[in-house]
């Protein structure tokens, strides 16, 4: 794969994942999103909300990746402690952020002001804001670090407006064959094609529909026309297996 | 909390969950079995198929959890490394294991019996069997590693007969309430009451249900009277604030 591609890491903070409570969807909104703007998600951390844990595994995915997204813990209560260790994490001090106190002051009015919304304006210094077209209350980011809350309808529509105006979407050309024959008879065959075409990244993804298994291979690669070609060779190889392959 | 609980920590690996193609929901699955179990998983973390990244994983959480559970990476084809890696991760050899190749060669026939579907019987030496009643390729253990396969339909029946037998259902006592007033306005009420009282576990959850915001909130803990008189209390307060709470 080619080096124009960016990377990216992404922390997903709260007991209520790891309890089995909640069922995270916020990765996998992430990292459909980011694929289609050239950025490769290589980790994905679900942790505690312990502010050790969360300062430790900002400061590792901030050096080993070029972007690195968090949901969860920048609400209201106790147990939200993301933007504190994401602080610490850098050595900056929490400050009261101004622009998002406005914003809050703006939103609730003079009875509804409680601490505990307040300190949704409390941030590192110097971080800039991301907005909260649903409930105001802002995620913000520092450096290489992009913090947003957890709750999935919010977070998506934050992600989403943020995103699209700071990394343009590029898809990587693709090709995608389902075929009935099952994975253990094409593992060895795939297995040579991959080693011989080590520029192209093949995927191999049994399914199940319509009372059928089967397999979907994904090629993905930077050059079109080496995809494809690859993609008709091995269409042809499962055509005279007898896989009743099929081109998407 | 008491030490009776014991620890987890899950390794999901594959490469398409990272890009977004799949939504991963066996560490949910994982975690709400485990957690009615008596152990609490404490990490999780979703890799790629990348032998180094597995082996490093799998050393950590063998050490700093009691149990750890891997899915994905079992199956035939070539991107399926997960047995190697955990061998490796052991300074164990990998050997065909002859119970593993029993299963395979009762299932298939001589003609389907390829070396990508005998892969699957390429185990750590000394690895126990996780038995598959659905597609017959085995899972596995070694040490406290236990490994499933990553497609969902197979991974979750896997999981429920083994782990059955294994650990024995314990659910902590456990209370709920529910409130219509945000977190904002009851945030350093709970910050309070959670400093106040150590040993239980209180978890606080936004929710949207029939177009209203709400707070869902969770109190865990060893002691059962003492989760109901703290719930109680909360109740009053919740009441007095005009918050229509209710108690599940």
């Amino acid at each position: 794969m080619s080096n124009k591609r960016k990377t990216s890491g992404i922390l997903i903070i709260g007991n209520e994942i790891l309890s089995g409570k909640t069922l995270d969807t916020n990765s996998n909104y992430i990292c459909k999103e980011l694929s289609v703007r050239g950025v490769d998600v290589k980790e994905i951390i679900i942790l505690q909300d312990i502010e050790e844990k969360i300062i430790n595994a900002v400061k590792l995915f901030s050096k080993n990746y070029n972007y690195v997204f968090t949901t969860g813990g920048i609400g209201p209560t106790h147990d939200d402690i993301t933007a504190k260790s994401v602080a610490k994490a850098f050595n900056k001090r929490l400050v009261i952020n101004n622009e998002a106190k406005k914003l809050l002051e703006k939103h609730y009015n003079i009875n509804e002001r409680t601490s505990a919304r307040f300190k949704m304006a409390v941030l590192p210094e110097k971080a800039k804001l991301i907005y909260n077209p649903v409930s105001v209350a802002p995620g913000f980011y520092i450096k290489n670090v992009f913090v947003f809350p957890g709750v999935p309808r919010i977070m998506e529509v934050m992600f989403y407006e943020f995103i699209d105006g700071f990394l343009e979407k590029k898809i990587l050309p693709q090709k995608q064959i389902s075929t009935i024959l099952p994975e253990g008879v094409i593992g060895d065959y795939i297995a040579k094609k991959q080693e011989d075409n080590k520029e192209i990244l093949i995927g191999s993804y049994p399914y199940f529909k319509n009372q059928n298994f089967g397999v979907s291979i994904v090629l993905k690669g930077e050059n079109k026309c080496k995809v494809e070609k690859l993609c008709l060779e091995i269409f042809k190889y499962l055509k005279n297996k007898n896989g009743k392959p099929k081109i998407f």
